[in-house]
């Protein structure tokens, strides 16, 4: 199965980010797209539903619910994923990411690659423009959401 | 902050374990302890919530809510994270964890100490007996909850 994924799933992404930011959240958004269909959509809902686990990522991939198998899967994610929702791609055998941008955090890439699963950086400007925005707006969430402590 | 916490607060994890295994989901409990008290329990909820996202852990994790820092906060879990957990207590800083057993199930112990986190394993055999009569009884919902294809 071929790195199947379309311009609109990355825009399905950025635009659950967008929601999210304008709710005060953080503007993290995820898309699951299995044989070039949009299986689900999530976003980070720490602010949201009061969640520290649920990043973009884990929201998307709790929305998709159960499946036999992630192995035809892509998941789109408009930042690098952090080490819980690498870790979620490796456990559950996603092979193939797509990451918005990875400058305004740099996740957890190499342990990605490392664990063979195939990562495309889109270095996505809009992407970057919403987290610039959030954190310059919410600097503690943000902190807070990466386990840092200001 | 020495690693505080005792045998009741192992107690708590196995009995959700136990309380999981009536329900018939999978048989993972988890405890968040902090400065020796008992802040949140978790299970696993994949079966009863539909949820795959929400192993023992991270269910701990939700359950807790939002958190500033958990550098003193020790994750006991009744089996060996897996790798999405394991990147969790990574991710949200936390330095200990006691594991029930990881017979069942060897987890990713390499994972958490190669990035400095303090790993206890108990080698519990009441954990252990959970584990081993679920993957008896349900071995298709094991296998999916680690991402295997039967």
């Amino acid at each position: 199965m071929a790195f199947t994924f379309s311009p609109d799933h990355v825009d399905r992404a950025r635009e659950a980010a967008a929601a999210s930011l304008a709710e005060g959240g953080v503007p993290i958004g995820a898309a699951l797209v299995v044989d070039g269909e949009l299986v689900a959509v999530g976003h980070n809902q720490r602010v949201q539903h009061g969640d520290p686990t649920a990043h973009g990522e884990i929201d998307c991939l709790r929305n998709a619910g159960r499946m036999r198998s992630y192995a035809d899967a892509v998941m789109i994610t408009t930042l690098a994923p952090c080490a819980m929702c690498t870790g979620a791609i490796i456990q559950f055998g996603i092979r193939r990411v797509v990451v918005g941008e990875a400058q305004t955090f740099s996740g957890e890439l190499g342990l990605l690659r490392s664990r063979g699963v195939d990562v495309v950086v889109l270095d996505d400007p809009a992407c970057r423009d919403l987290m610039e925005q959030f954190q310059q707006r919410y600097p503690e969430v943000w902190a807070e959401d990466i386990g840092e402590v200001l």
